[in-house]
C-alpha cells in the first residue's frame, strides 16, 4: 500500500508530498451524478456497496494518496431521534429541530455499531478494495457542527438559534454537547475498528463562534474526543473552518493533522501551530478553474509554504467546487506529486 | 456636540470610551418595525425625511456616541442599472445578475449627487438635526462586497459565480471593480459634502477571499477610494469582515479606524495592526442575549484589550442580532460609558 499519507500523517519524512481533496468524489468523478441520480444520496450513504464505490472511484480516476469515505456529517445523528432529510439541490436538514430542554432530553445516544452498522459494513469492504492501493480516512462531523445543525434544523448563516441557546445563562448547550459528542466519539472507534486508517473531524461550523466562546463551547468537546481516540494509534485530523482567531490553542487538541482553510496563508498557520503537528491543506478551491499554469504556479507557492511544517498533506482549503474541471484536478494532482 | 467619537477616530484623547452599534436602528428601535411596516425598507432609504427620522431614534433611545446613516449598501448601485428588488424576510437582491463582460460593460456610473441626491438631501437634514447631539457616520458598501452581490445576484454563500469571475484568467473582474469604485468614490464625497462627519466602509464578503487574492482584487480598490476621501479630512473607517489572514496588511488601506469582528480576540488584531490606527469592535452580539452580569463581564473584557490601541471605538463584531432585547444594549452603552 501507497503509506504516504500515513506517513506525513505522523511527522515522517516522505519521499513526495501527498495529496487529496475534500469533496474528491462528489464532485469531480464523472459516474457520481449518474450514481446519485439513480440511488439518492441518502441510499449511496446507508448501502455498503454504493459508499464503498464512490469512495474507490477519484482514487483511480485521479491519482491521489487517500480515500474519504463517503458519507455525510449528519448521517451519524439521524439515529439520535433526527428526522434528516435530503432534497436534491437544497442539501440536508432536519424536520424537527431541537430548541428546549425538552428536546435535549428525548434525544437518544445509539450504540453507532449497530444504529450504524452500514458505515461499519461498509468501511470493512472497503479497506479490503483499497488494500494495495491507499489508506482509508473514516471522519465524522465535529460534534458543535452537528449540534449546531440539530439546532438550526437547515443551512443557513445566522446562527440565531444556536447562539441563543449557548448564551442563555443555562447548561442546556452543553447537555446537548454531551450527546452529542458521546456518540461522535463512539462512532469514530467503530471506524478504526473497521479498519480505517485515519479520522478526521469536520469542524464546518468552527468559525462561528468567537475565538473566546469556541473554547469553551467546541475545541473543549473536540479534545475529548482525540483523547478517546489515541488508544487506537490511528491519525486524527481536525478541520476547525473558519476559525482564526484562536488558531495558536487548535493544536491542544491533540490532533495529529491539522487542517487549514485557504482563509490564512498556510505560512502564517504554521507560524502559530508551531512544531509538532501535521499541516492539510490550503489550496483556495477555485483555483480548478484557473488556466493551468496559474493553477500550478499557486499550487507551488502553497507547497512551498508547507516546509515549514514537519509534515505537509496537500489539500484544498474547503471542497471541490461544483462544476471544477476534472482535468484540472488531475493536473493539480501530478503537480504535487512532482514538486520536491 | 459629543465629539468623543470624533476624538477617538483620530487618535486623540477621550474622557471616556465611545460606542454606537452596528444595525443600532433596524434591529433596535421598537418604532422601526412600525415605519417599515407601513413604508417598507426601500422607500425609508429614498425618502430624506424617514431616512433621517429612522437615524436619529437609536441616538435618543440608546444613548450612543454616533449616528449611522440608515440606508442598505445596494442603494448605491442601483442606478448603474441594476434592478434591486427587497422582499419582507428575504433581504435585497437584484433580477439582472452581471455575469458577462457585456454585462459589465453595459453598466453606466452615475453621478451620486443626482442619480442619489436623496442621500444627499437625508443627510443634510440630518447633519442639522444632530447638531448638538452626536456626529453623522455616512457609509458605502466596499466595492468588492457591492460587486460580489451585483455577481451573484442574491443572497448565498459559495460565491460561484464571483470566484469563478475572477479566476477565468480575463480581465472582466477589474473592469467590474473600475466602475463600482469609481461610484463608491463619488458617493462617499458627496457624502462628506452633505455634512457627514465620518464615513465607513461596510466589506461584509471580505473574508470570501484568500489573503493573496484579497490584496488584488479587493483592498487595492479600497486603498485607491481612501486616499481620494483624505482630501476631505473626514475620518475613515474600514470594515473587513472575516479578512484574518490579511489582516496585517489591511491598516495599509490608510483608513483611520479599522473595524474588527468578533472572530478575533481584540487584542490580537491590536497586535497585528501595530500603532497608528483606532480600532473599533469587537463583542459578540449575540452577547446582547446573555444575562446582564455576563454581558457586562465580556464588555469590560474587550473594553480592557482595547487600552492596547491608540485609541478604541466600542461595537460589536457584526451588526444587532433580531430580537435583541433593548435594555441590555441600553446597559451596554452604560458599562461602556462607565468604564475608565
Amino acid at each position: 500500500m501507497n503509506d504516504t499519507f500515513l506517513k506525513a500523517c505522523r511527522g515522517e519524512k516522505t519521499d513526495y508530498t501527498p495529496v487529496w481533496m475534500m469533496r474528491q468524489a462528489g464532485r469531480l468523478i464523472p459516474d457520481y451524478k449518474r450514481i446519485t441520480d439513480k440511488y439518492g444520496f441518502l441510499t449511496i450513504c446507508r448501502t455498503p456497496e454504493l459508499a464503498a464505490e464512490v469512495t474507490i472511484q477519484p482514487v483511480d480516476v485521479l491519482g491521489v494518496d487517500a480515500a474519504i469515505f463517503f458519507s455525510d456529517i449528519l448521517t451519524t445523528v439521524a439515529p439520535m431521534g433526527m428526522d434528516l432529510v435530503h432534497s436534491p439541490g437544497k442539501g440536508p436538514s432536519f424536520t424537527n429541530p431541537v430548541r428546549s430542554p425538552e428536546d435535549i432530553e428525548r434525544l437518544v445516544v445509539p450504540e453507532p455499531r449497530e444504529a450504524l452498522a452500514f458505515v461499519v459494513e461498509a468501511q470493512k469492504i472497503l479497506v479490503r478494495e483499497l488494500e494495495n492501493k491507499v489508506p482509508l480516512i473514516g471522519f465524522a462531523g465535529a460534534p458543535f457542527t452537528v449540534a449546531a445543525w440539530m439546532i438550526e434544523g437547515v443551512a443557513q448563516h445566522t446562527f440565531m438559534q444556536t447562539k441563543r441557546l449557548i448564551y442563555n445563562g443555562s447548561r442546556d448547550i452543553h447537555n446537548l454537547m454531551r450527546k452529542v459528542t458521546a456518540l461522535t466519539t463512539q462512532y469514530l472507534l467503530a471506524q478504526a475498528e473497521a479498519g480505517a486508517q485515519a479520522l478526521m473531524l469536520f469542524d464546518s461550523f468552527a468559525g462561528v463562534l468567537s475565538p473566546q466562546s469556541y473554547l469553551e463551547y467546541n475545541l473543549f468537546y473536540v479534545k475529548r474526543i482525540v483523547a478517546e481516540l489515541k488508544a487506537t494509534g490511528v491519525p486524527v485530523i481536525y478541520f476547525g473552518l473558519g476559525q482564526h482567531g484562536a488558531l495558536g490553542k487548535i493544536k491542544d487538541c491533540g490532533a495529529d493533522v491539522i487542517a487549514i482553510d485557504h482563509g490564512l496563508k498556510l505560512a502564517d498557520a504554521i507560524a502559530q501551530l508551531g512544531e509538532g503537528v501535521t499541516v492539510q491543506g490550503n489550496l483556495e478551491p477555485f483555483h480548478l478553474f484557473r488556466p493551468r499554469e496559474r493553477l500550478a504556479q499557486r499550487t507551488t507557492e502553497v507547497l512551498e509554504q508547507g516546509r515549514a511544517a514537519r509534515a505537509h498533506i496537500f489539500n484544498l482549503g474547503h471542497g471541490v467546487p461544483q462544476g471544477a474541471p476534472l482535468d484540472n484536478a488531475k493536473a493539480l494532482v501530478e503537480v504535487v506529486h512532482e514538486w520536491r
